[in-house]
């Protein structure tokens, strides 16, 4: 299978708003719609100000006791040649207490509220100021009508 | 939590046209979307004949291993106050070598044919000619406004 170029990676996870992220529940996989940046390989997703289902967020809980995740970024559409989807895998890291006014982190911050205006209107980071850090191990993808077309569509 | 009520949900599933299906791979979860059907309280999944990315399909050799899925529909919106998801868990069964000229499977194919006029142009079982039946055993649900909301969006 052909691989995804970089830069044609690099240009879907910088305008893509949506992924699925699923991690390892204590009984079944557990999947949730999460929002993301990519700063260099890494990639930051928040723990927003948007309502949650709970209190802890299982997301958090589960990368803690087992830190692998899978995130798929997918294009669904009544038109199915025009169907692809993007699998990252790899390891990700809880960082807590986030404080935006030192280190690095303002910068993801920034460009969270940057690719999303809605940020505007509802927190980057919820109470618990948290964020993933998902590291990039493995990276596959399809499209309907082959990996070229995907990457045609993004350079 | 308010519970989604099971029309509510029957009717999501009856008219949302695709979902992330979850397993166990070898390395990392796997993820990959899917079309289906609901039939009573079980729904079909087809592999079915558009292209895919390897010989054999990760999800079938997965669930064989372990039959746990976990499965989520989810809406993207730039309007956040739209957002909603579902997510379904279970164990899945893998149907082989589905012969449409007997036993109840013929509706499954046809529910596929109805829901997804796509069928037109590319055959709902592929060469291999199996279909993941899945089992229900968890419902989680979470909407922006409420579940209140989103069951009223679908009743």
């Amino acid at each position: 299978m052909p691989v995804l170029p970089e830069e044609a990676l690099y240009n879907i996870l910088d305008t893509w708003p949506v992924a699925v992220l699923s991690t390892y529940g204590t009984r079944f996989i557990d999947s949730v719609p999460v929002v993301f940046v990519r700063a260099g390989s890494l990639l930051y997703s928040p723990v927003d100000g948007k309502p949650k289902s709970g209190r802890a967020l299982s997301r958090v809980s589960n990368l803690k006791r087992d830190d692998r995740y899978t995130l798929l970024l997918q294009d669904y559409q009544n038109d199915w040649q025009a169907l692809w989807w993007v699998k990252l895998s790899g390891r990700a890291r809880v960082l807590e207490d986030i404080d935006e006014s030192t280190g690095q982190l303002p910068d993801i911050v920034a460009a969270l509220s940057d690719k999303y205006p809605q940020y505007q209107a509802t927190p980057v980071l919820g109470a618990r100021r948290q964020l993933l850090e998902l590291e990039i191990d493995s990276l596959n993808a399809w499209a309907y009508r082959g990996i070229d077309w995907l990457a045609g569509r993004f350079i």
